[in-house]
Parts: C-alpha cells; sequence; structure tokens
C-alpha cells in the first residue's frame, strides 16, 4: 500500500488505536494521532487492558515512565494483542538507562511486536551493542545503527525503524531511508513517543512494514511545513498539530522513500 | 442565576474546583479552568483527598484513565463530598468500553453526582441502551440521546449533560440546548473532559443547572472565536485558551439557549 | 558564574536533568527545560530511580500530585542524590492543603534539598507560619514572605526561592530580587513547576544560589518577552516556549538582579 492510499484509508476508517504511554507524552501523543486522522484511547489497568485490546485496530507500548502495575498490564496488553492478531508498536524508550528498564524492554520484546521504533543509541543497545545515548536522547548517528536495526529485525521479526535526522527501517530484508522532518523537533519533548503512536495508527490499517513507512513520511512532512514558518518550539508545535491535520494523502510522495 | 452573571461570580470568586481526572486531561482541563477564571487542583491520593474536598467549591471525577488506587480515590473524596455539601461532577467517559469501567461508572453514579457529563454513547449507555461509540468518541446523536438522558436524570436525580454538535442539559424537567461550538473540537484531545472541570468551576458558584448552562456556554462562544482564526487543532487550542480567559460576562448571551 | 555564563555552559553541555514532578506539571516542565537547553527524564519507578539519579547532573522533586508509591520514590532519590552528591531541588506544591502533604514536604526537607522553590505561602508554612495560601496558589506577597525564607534557608542550609510578582533568593546571608515576568504566568498552569525544573537544570552546571538566580532571570526574561505579543494564555505558553528557546546568554543581564 503506497503512503497516500495509506493515509486515505486512515481517514477513511479512523481506527481506534489503543496507546500504553508515558505520562509525558500522553497528551501529545493523543493529539498527534487525533490530527492525523485516527482515534486514540490511553487505557492502562490490568483490570481493563485485555478487554480493550481486541476492540483496538493497533496497540502501542512505550516504557517511558515504567512502573509495577504499568509493566504487568504492558505484558498483559501485549500478550492479548498477539492471541487476537491486533498489531502492536514497542518503544523502548531509554531503556538502557537503567536495569529495570532494560529487563523490561527485552521482556516485551521477546512478546514479538510488529514493529520497534527507537532512536539511534535505544536500537543499538537493544541489539546487544553499546550506544552513547543520555536519557531520552539519543548519543549516535543512525548510520551507526543500522546494521544492529537490521540484525534486531531478523532476530525478532519485527519491522524496526530507527528515527532521528534521518530514518531508516527495515524489515530485516528490505530497508528504506527517509531525510526530513526538522532541527527543532527533538526540542520539543515526547515528539519520537508520538510518532510511536502514529506508526501504531497506520498499523492498523496497512501491513507493518507500509505502515511506518507512511506513519514516518507523514511526520516527516508535517514537521517540515510547520518549521517553515515556526519561531522556535512552542509555535512549531502548534503548527505541526496544524499540518498533521490538513496534509492530504497526495501530500506523501512515496518518491520521497529510498529504497536501499 | 444568568450565565453572565456566574460568569462574574466566577471571575470574583476564582473558586477552588477539586479535579480528579485523567492523565490525558490533567494538563489542558487546568489551564481550561484557569483560563476560565477559577482555580484547579489536580489530587487523587487516597490519603489526602478526604481532607481536600471540603476545602473546595467543587468536585470533578473522570474516569479516562483509571486504575484500582484512583478508584478507591474517586469513591472516598464523592462520599466527602456528599457528606460536605460540595457539588460533584461525573463524567464516565468510555464507561461502556470494559466490564471495569462499566462498573466504575455505575458505582460513582448510585453516589448521587450533582451533574452528569457525557457525549451521546455515553449517556444512553450509562442510561441502560446500547449505543455505537467507540473508545472515547461518540458513535450517536445528541438527539439520539436525549430520552436517555431525561431518564437518566430523573433517576439520579441529577442534571445531566449530552455534549457535541448540539449541547442538550435536563434535570428531569426543565430542557435547554445549545448550538454552536466548533467542528475541529473533536480533533483536540481531552476537551470534553476539560469542560467537565469548567461546568465544576460553575458549578462552585451556580446551581447545578445553570451552572451547566452557563459553563456550556462559555465554552462554545470560546470554541467558534477561536475557530475563526485558527488553522487546525494545534493553533486551535492555543486560540481556545485565549478565548476563555478574554470571553466578558456579556458575551455569554442566554439567549443562545433554547428552552425546551 | 554570572547568569549568561551559566545559560553558555547549560547550553554546551546540555545537562540530563532527572524530574519527578506531578501529572499535571510533566509535559510543560519537560518543554521548558528542553526548550531552555538542558535534557529532561522523567522517571518515578521506585524500581529505577536509585539507578538513574546518579546519571543526572540534578534531581528536582515536585509533590503536586502525591500517591504513596511516587513518596517512597522520592525519598530514595533525594536520598541518592545526598550520597553521589547530585544537587537537589524541592518544590512543596500546596504542601499546607492537607496532613498527608505537610508531612510528605517535611520529610523531604530533612533531606537537605540544594534549593527549595515555592509561592509566598508554601514558604511561609514550610518555615512555620500560616499563610493565606489556596490550593497551588499563593494568596501571600512574596515580601510578608521573605523573613520566612532567611530563616528556613539557615534552618535547612539550602538556597530558598520564592516566586511571584517579586522573586526573592536567599542562602540565609545573600539575598536576591527579581523584578519580572508577566501577569498572565498565574493564568498558565504549572509553570512554577515548571520553573523547579530550569532551576534543576541550571543547578547542574552551577552552584546553588547563581543556578537559582540565573533559572529566575532566564524565565523572567522569556516570559516578558512572550507576554508583549500574547493573546491570552494558550498564545503565551507557545511564545513562551519559543522565547526560552531563543534567548541568548547576553539577553540574562545580571543587573537587573538587585543585590540587598
Amino acid at each position: 500500500m503506497t503512503p497516500d492510499a495509506s493515509l486515505r484509508k486512515l481517514r477513511a476508517q479512523a481506527p481506534l488505536v489503543h496507546c500504553i504511554t508515558n505520562y509525558v507524552a500522553m497528551n501529545i501523543a493523543a493529539n498527534v494521532t487525533l490530527a492525523a486522522g485516527a482515534s486514540p484511547a490511553m487505557i492502562h489497568a490490568p483490570e481493563e487492558v485485555a478487554d480493550f485490546v481486541p476492540l483496538a485496530g493497533a496497540l502501542t507500548i512505550n516504557i517511558g515512565t515504567l512502573s509495577a502495575p504499568w509493566v504487568a498490564a504492558m505484558h498483559r496488553a501485549a500478550e492479548t494483542a498477539m492471541a487476537h492478531g491486533v498489531p502492536w508498536v514497542l518503544d523502548p524508550v531509554a531503556h538502557f538507562a537503567t536495569p529495570y528498564r532494560a529487563s523490561v524492554a527485552q521482556a516485551l520484546l521477546a512478546q514479538r511486536p510488529a514493529i520497534l521504533r527507537g532512536n539511534a543509541s535505544e536500537i543499538m543497545a537493544l541489539a546487544g551493542g553499546t550506544g552513547a545515548g543520555k536519557g531520552a536522547d539519543s548519543g549516535d548517528s543512525v548510520a551507526d545503527a543500522e546494521a544492529s536495526a537490521i540484525a534486531l529485525a531478523r532476530r525478532a521479526g519485527s519491522v524496526v525503524a530507527i528515527t532521528g535526522p534521518v530514518d531508516f527501517v527495515t524489515d530485516g530484508g528490505r530497508h528504506i531511508t527517509l531525510q526530513g522532518g526538522a532541527e527543532i523537533m527533538p526540542k520539543v519533548t515526547a515528539l519520537g513517543c508520538s510518532l510511536t503512536a502514529l506508526i501504531g495508527a497506520y498499523a492498523a490499517i496497512a501491513p507493518a512494514f507500509e505502515a511506518t513507512a507512511a506513519a514516518l513520511l507523514h511526520f516527516a512532512e508535517a514537521g517540515e511545513r510547520a518549521a517553515r514558518s515556526c519561531e522556535g518550539p512552542g509555535s512549531f508545535s502548534a503548527g505541526f498539530l496544524d499540518q498533521l491535520h490538513n496534509l492530504q494523502p497526495e501530500d506523501l510522495k512515496a518518491e520521497r522513500l529510498t529504497w536501499h
């Protein structure tokens, strides 16, 4: 499915996306997903995730602000997603920073997400390497992490996306890169987490690889347009949501994706 | 009390509103309430809600992102509100989506909120019907839900508000409708939850029915004005807070409310 | 270190700031810190705070939305900070409002924060006096609280900052005041909490007293500039983040600080 067809389908179906994400990202991730055309739902209680996941078109799990009850809900949600054929996306935020976080990320990875998204440092560390990440920020370049992403995709059977100044997507066999977005984006908190939610939205209506490519393209295109008229990270955020909402399917040009 | 008199009183008193709301809504609901003229406080620990509720002019409870400790705090807060004569507002977000959520909503309803606010699907389901809601979004029209709202108002002894493209408010005897707001509003997350907080602010200084009408009018008027100059959901959000803050009492015209 | 030198160092090092803050503030505090030039990380699980604190340049603890597991994490984080020489900042939000909140604030104060920031009512109550605070809002003037701040600074061995229309900073011996900011600022939720996070960012690269002064100056200057072109609290927020990001070291003029 081409990116423009994916966006057309996303807008037509407004799929329900179940997001378990962190407290910092919750509002902006919901706004990003909603502006793009989907219907986000943030639900995390162990008592109800297994009832909600089957209603959703996709599930996203982000480990940004962990705690024990949420970890239990994440595992139950991922298990339910697998059982019901609901595609799920993992975002292993800063998993290399503490042993607790690292063990949660590895345990979730073993539950076979359809898609894995992280920055270069996160992907390198998840593949077993050591990167230069600091907190939620990457200290490594996307190019440095490509081999890790491919290895990880093959081992986990997932589509893996590294996002940064250049995005790289692989399913272990096919690889694409996408140059774009805007320099100001890392100055707005939780945009990566929001991108994970948007990937979930597309995964509800398209195959994992195509869904990831379409989400990255939608995000990058909106980012570039918003950056043109912003005056800093605050006005960028507002303009970015406007652009995510106003972009039309024909604005997502497949030729911006470079195949390798 | 007329809407303009209510806003005048709200601004003069800046009432303290105790909000137990969801993680997605917490920041925007606080900003909406603060911009309008009240003083919101987000407090949810079972250890302290019973001490805080009596200090507040009103309490609002929203079940958007439930978990067991929060449910305990909600019940304790509602109980304290009843004991101290503090009016409280219930927002049963997507309660039809899971059994856990449904049981919490019914248990809270039994604690006799002064005001109940939901979208059409939420009100229909709470009254015992079945709607077409999906996640946090309504799949039903406000007109379809009017009979449910009236029945619910009579049974629960509450003012019931259904909000959507047309808002409907009833106390079981009197009914009003209000047409207004803006098409872009459902594209901003947690605005309904924020409206619940604003209803709480007005409930602190006016009787339940009048408070609800004034809050809906303030919200709709600000939404319309913000929509005129926005370019999408991001710029709308910023403009909406500006308008909530800048609106003057005389801008809330009682003749916009249609009595039935 | 002069304020301009502090900002230069902040931008050059982008220090990692570990923030344990409330749900309302989490997104805006991260955006403020990021826009200013630091790298915020919001981490609160008791299982990992002790592993993360030593990686950070500073820790900030804000008690806005308490619960028992978070209180445990706050104590563990503060203890780790002391053990590793990581400066930490305490923000005792509305601690006077409930016995639970008051006891947590006093227990944290006993763990010797390097810096303590609050509004006038919070500082007066922490020093043992009684103020006129309501919820998260101060009911007292900064001038009324100066003696409390000085006494508290001497007793606790902390730098104490009272913020409001005029800011006052003392280490018990030296005192400075700073007039500035904008009238609209109290109409935006969690700006005080965000200032605490920014003080943490500066505390990672400068001594406590100088760090506090630089953060207040950066905040006030950005607030004034943003207020000039805003139309209400919504557009102010966006413009404020823009200005925090765009301000240059030479814009932080030490002569705006009045020494007493």
